[in-house]
């Protein structure tokens, strides 16, 4: 049995974590989901709660294939504790999926194994990039998919983001 | 759409929690399920990581038969922000389930529908009673769902339980 | 221009704390106000918000006839930093009036002038023979001023000490 | 009886703020004025310790002719906590007076109803250009209430300002 | 290169200590104390700060003839995170010296070597005992080497046991 | 007695840090080193823990003639309580050493005498200047001490600098 982790802001979940998410799929039993910054929300960079990020993410991958766990992470900011935090929320996993240079580390310190995840195209595919497109209304539907689209609309999402940008 | 909260520590997840759920899970059509104190373990009273709890809940309701989430809530000490706080790291529920007099006042308070949920029997069903016959060495093995049983083996939990009960 | 400061939690505000101010404001021209333990509430020994208790004490005192502050000051569980605590939170002041014999050494470290206010009954006047007046459903408005009686009624503060009270 | 809540972090409180005010003074019967940031001090941007900032309020507001609370609030880092936080520390309120974005959208997604006070000139009147031209040794005195000017003088907050605005 | 762990909240530090510390010089090269609970003080159990704490040990250990580090650890109250936080406070250390059956789990989870030291008389020699006699005007000045005698004295730490442990 | 406190981050540390401390230690009789930030590490600004940079402070001034303490201080983001903080974790001392402007003011407004050390040449020794030396591979060693060097080697401390500032 071997279980994978990744972990991501996912302000908002799109086309680029599905596909690592797929990928990863194929390489492991199950699959741990760590959202980052659990704790921030009704922020110009991070606008959505962790329980809306675990909707998102839940229903993107009704159809995985793989059983994952969706576990929200609060900020420690005590990067030298961050892996033993991260260790006491999740279920024991056997190698982490990263590409970001502090996460490498951190995990490689601690000596778990780190794998760095078929890239997506980051140009394109970034949570900045698709909150820009959102508060310059330029189309971003087509970048996440169509699960994250209705979640927010639920939230009302991308009218909250536009109101809490404005310059006071 | 119908979306019911149930919280509980979990220490360990038993056969009342289990009983519970497949209650609830006939009433809703998902169930967000909290695992309080979720930065606890390693405790007499708490002694599993919320990842481990993870494990032992999403194993042990593999075949519920109503999705679920299950989501660590760490404890914020301040009970007039608790509500707003839970509410920020689940997916949006209607209605929360819970005999709890703390946690019912609380979600009142904050105008969330509260229902008590047909009560196990809480004379051979709870945490404290289950960790007292695991430090006894009296069977304990009957009051949890077989998956509990597994995952306390793989983390060699019950040896824990008793190393760090002992006097110093 | 001399200002006094007065602490208590004020769960609640009851007559023993109005007869000390109204006997400090003979002695000083301001009296500052800190209620203690702010962050608390919704607890069977702090069962009142900081803002509840603001307004149970501003109104008590509107007929004071001395200048007064009312500052909510939360715990930080460093004794060695509360004085420079209260002190950040508060306007400045000259010395302080307590009983409670940390305070005392904490402020006499500091080098602040502590008085002891001239005491009241403490076996009839204080906060936990009231809320025990109150759970017990025995007479207690008699112990604290009308203006407590009557915030404690617009937020139905006695039903809810009860409800959390109760026995899980 | 209305009650309304107007926010600030008051670095320092100047005449926008007490225009504002006075308005808002006709419009209910009680306000209460939160402090935010309360827990900073000696930082370039936030000068003035909390109790420092209540001084200068009350003070200024001393023939407003409407009762006021001044309520310290410190930050919990957590907006989608920040609603519930404020309401634990004040006294309840009905109407929120707010220009701030982020503000207007927090509260009305707990349901508070939330006004624009009638605006004073931002390019004049704002604490960083005040603080600006006590760094530049510009004129400064005329924007500010004249208990204001007078508090600064007894804590020797612009020669606070200037020595921790200093180059390292 | 060997270099040891030993960890204590020294309330005060006493002959037991100094004992243990003496056989542990014995066995490495260079000795790491950690002062557990290093932000509590003027407390009845935990009376004595961090700084003065370090200031008994550094004393006491003077002709200990083998190097040593003193380290104040705050608590972190999450015991899944403690040896990562002790870690990242310290030189690196190759074994830990201890008796508290939590601390040797955590270590042992951890993977870091554990060895119980020889044992103290810990029914005359315990902070709790020697507080107590403090307390009582019991002697207590022969169970602590003569410097602990002299820092206490110096920072009249007996009469601020004394004062704090009154009754309110 | 006279007791001198020096603070600084110490990332890493230098020789401008050490002809300080030599110099102050002709002025006192010990010597208290605070390590500032304490709790951060793997950062770019902040690469080291703090047990690692009292390991690379101890070791260079192994030979300096002047008993001296190294003391771990983590930040706690409140300037008004920052000095009762340091104070709490260090013994006693009577004057500080700073030229840090908020330092200064910090010590000053709490009643402590404040000298500014003679200056060591900032444009060549500085954290800042020396990080940037390691990660464009240009020569740093010859501006620290030599036991600086080797505790980095030890603790692969400049590959870690260099893995955690790459982009992402």
């Amino acid at each position: 049995m071997r279980r994978g982790f990744y972990i991501g802001r996912f302000q908002p979940y799109h086309n680029g974590h599905q596909s690592v998410l797929e990928h990863i799929a194929h390489e492991v039993d199950e699959i741990v989901i760590g959202i980052g910054s659990a704790q921030l929300s009704h922020l110009t960079d991070n606008p959505f709660t962790a329980g809306e990020r675990v909707l998102m993410i839940t229903r993107a991958l009704a159809s995985l294939g793989c059983p994952f766990y969706v576990i929200p992470i609060e900020d420690i900011r005590r990067n030298a504790l961050w892996v033993a935090h991260v260790q006491s929320m999740t279920p024991p996993f056997d190698l982490c999926y990263s590409s970001n240079p502090l996460v490498v580390q951190l995990f490689k310190e601690a000596g778990v194994t780190v794998q760095s995840p078929a890239m997506y195209e980051r140009e394109t595919l970034s949570g900045t990039g698709i909150r820009s497109r959102m508060l310059n209304r330029d189309p971003w539907k087509d970048l996440v998919p169509p699960a994250v689209v209705q979640v927010l609309k639920e939230i009302d999402g991308v009218e909250r983001l536009r109101q809490i940008s404005q310059q006071d």
